[in-house]
């Protein structure tokens, strides 16, 4: 009989996994299932759908079902979910509508995602108190967009999901108040990112509120306001968009570890502590370039790579799930904002490093090159090695693949000295001669030595 | 007395020189000999100017004389031609409009710059063929579109500048003849980027002859027609754009030696084969990171960089030149096309390599996010050792720097496993989950393993 390759969770991790065991070892059973009724979606997608720049959800699948189960071979079972694992046995417990049954595995991966984080505030149990980490969120924020209950959207949480849906709201005509309970929104960007965003932000109608923790979310049954120590902001409905958290139940209740992040602990296979179980995605941790620690950045990319890795390892060519510099970028209103490698001082501290940075502005295009903007560039390098820990950028173009450089220095343990290095390209329309990354490095560079 | 710093050039790589020796060394004199009335131009914005995108050529000075005389005590001697170097005696003969003077000097730099190639063409001495490698030139052929003979221009070379002007010709409402020798454009852009770069040369109204060689150009006093093996071309003037070549006459006759590309000879600090002289810029040669060896490619970063190396290790810091990965990025009409290291198949079996080659075409943005466009990729890797060799990318939007990526990975001596695992940037706006260096990396991986 031939060996059966388990995976639950149909999204990025687990049908990239699933294609790549099919495809690599064609007589393997591959068995996915997912709890809902959509797989492979792009939910990174979602506020575009909110914003109307993309029709139909379905738009958002890269691949549908039927091309899995069809095309590709595998048994795909939507509306199936996993509910225990039994490793002695290597026998899931799945629960559909119907029925409880048992399915076996010789290998599983769990690529059981994430959930968007609950925040201890009272009231989100009202109507018009929306979050958007499913597709179904996703529809039922944007059916109440299209027909709202008055001007006022809040918005809980400064990070990309809440940066991106204010733009959204705002291409909706609506009224946004974005809270932010620290000193500055999108934090793992760092506190220029951060400002340079909030004026955006404002610039284009959204009342920001940093350092702003909300008390409570008030109504009778539909939300009719946002409460924070400084009063009471009039709403007539409330995004969550508080992070996200890994789902690790089903892995804990069957003794799989946890990491020190709180998500699935794996080797560099992705394979967990329990034999023949991997989990990769949102679910699992990866290892971070610049610490070489565990890190929980739930992220695309990272989860279909992972997924990938674990389906060739399992199709029978061991493979690295791969390390992550935690690059990010997303488009905020009129600017690109992305980030990669570790910028917080405290972390690095932390992490053994002795961190210095430097924060430059420079041009976009040439001097003398017409329709030119700023970009602004931190870089993070450490006294002690030299090496490259980070950096992030914001600008009106020409800012979100800047960053790939900087996370290739950084996979690459290449020093502040070798990324200044660096034979960038340069013509008149793309940038001033020496790359704005160049020049942050130089002037790392010379801070450094 | 204080030690002098003498610099034969005033354009980037010299003003770069003679800038960061006097900082690092304020005692230091630094004199600089330009024989022309510019100095630190950006040629490269040339085409714009033609294309009356830029309205003034003194835009193009990224510093004006007087300040590097008044604000940086730099010694710029303007209409200074030098003309011989007695290596023994340590000094140079200098002529002017006036008089012939003598120059001493503890340490020499040669940023003689290059000069367009005059190719084999009989008449190009005729009136109405122009050239662009300097700014004199530039200002004469702006005065020719102002007020043009007629309404068509002959372009003699398919390179970037070819590429870049038959954009400004059009954009004055010229017609445009380009020939090119060789099968395609854009020849160190390998033949995929070539032939996608033709269509939009044509698709732009531009009459592209590749394969064809110019013979002659014709016409009594005033350029008619270009006569190639096909048969004649009425043209009302030629652009002479065949490339550039070191001037190294000055060099060549103080018994400096050329390397093996006809460039002038240096070490790792831009040292030549004579004690005390530097050469820096479109003069020189550079290390190539692919090959290790001397090559030739003259272009603006490398010019700035190794400048300024020379200038700090002058100054009292050795600071070596760096290598090149000949990364090059220029805008034809509405694409963007770039290239890094050594595509040419030939050219690398010569350096040792067993290449192995993929093209791929990817989307610019995710697939449901609307104004994308797609990027061509052509991706080179060694056989025996697995590192990267080489790319060229082509598309409307997210190439010019997306090429850096892959420069990054030559430069880090990374393998296209190593590419293949870069973390790099994702959001809906910029590129697909897998950014498309990543896929072509991926398909070259699979196909080297």
């Amino acid at each position: 009989m031939a060996e059966t390759f388990l995976v639950v969770g149909g999204d990025a991790a687990g049908m990239s996994a699933a294609s790549k065991a099919k495809r690599d070892d064609p007589d393997r059973e591959v068995v996915v299932l997912e709890r809902g009724e959509w797989v492979s979606y792009g939910a990174c997608g979602l506020p575009y759908y909110v914003k109307s720049e993309i029709d139909d959800l379905d738009d958002l699948v890269a691949i549908p079902a039927e091309r899995f189960r069809e095309e590709r071979d595998i048994d795909l079972r939507t509306g199936h979910e996993a509910t225990a694992i039994d490793p002695d046995t290597r026998t899931v417990t799945v629960e559909t509508d119907e029925r409880t049954d048992t399915q076996s595995y010789d290998e599983l991966l769990l690529a059981t995602g994430a959930r968007a984080v609950a925040p201890p505030i009272d009231g989100l149990d009202r109507d018009g108190v929306f979050t958007l980490q499913t597709m179904e969120a996703g529809r039922e924020l944007k059916e109440y967009v299209d027909a709202p209950a008055g001007d006022t959207v809040g918005i809980i949480g400064g990070g990309y999901v809440g940066i991106e849906l204010a733009e959204a709201f705002r291409g909706r005509d609506l009224d946004v108040e974005l809270f932010e309970m620290r000193s500055h929104v999108l934090e793992p960007f760092g506190s220029e990112v951060g400002e340079t965003v909030a004026d955006e932000l404002r610039d284009n109608g959204v009342a920001v509120h940093t350092d702003t923790r909300v008390e409570r979310v008030a109504g009778e049954d539909h939300v009719t306001a946002v409460i924070t120590p400084d009063g009471e902001h009039a709403v007539d409905a409330v995004l969550v968009a508080a992070g996200v958290q890994p789902r690790v139940e089903l892995a804990e209740s069957a003794g799989i570890d946890l990491g020190p992040t709180g998500a699935i602990a794996t080797d560099e296979y992705g394979q967990t502590n329990v034999e023949s179980v991997y989990a990769a995605g949102d679910c699992a941790e990866m290892t971070h370039a610049v610490t070489g620690q565990p890190a929980h950045v739930p992220l695309a990319l990272t989860a279909n790579r992972a997924g990938r890795a674990v389906g060739a390892t399992v199709g029978g060519d061991p493979t690295p799930v791969g390390e992550i510099a935690g690059t990010a970028v997303l488009k905020a209103f009129d600017l690109e904002v992305a980030r990669t490698g570790l910028l917080e001082n405290e972390q690095l501290r932390e992490a053994g490093f002795d961190p210095v940075s430097v924060s430059i502005t420079a041009a976009s295009r040439a001097h003398y090159y017409p329709g030119g903007s700023e970009i602004e560039i931190t870089l993070v390098g450490d006294a002690d090695s030299g090496a490259v820990l980070g950096a992030s950028m914001v600008g009106e173009e020409g800012v979100a693949k800047r960053i790939d450089t900087v996370a290739a220095a950084i996979q690459g343990k290449m020093s502040v000295t070798d990324l200044e290095y660096l034979d960038l390209s340069y013509a008149p329309p793309f940038g001033p001669t020496w790359d704005p990354v160049l020049t942050a490095a130089k002037v790392l560079g010379s801070k450094l030595s």
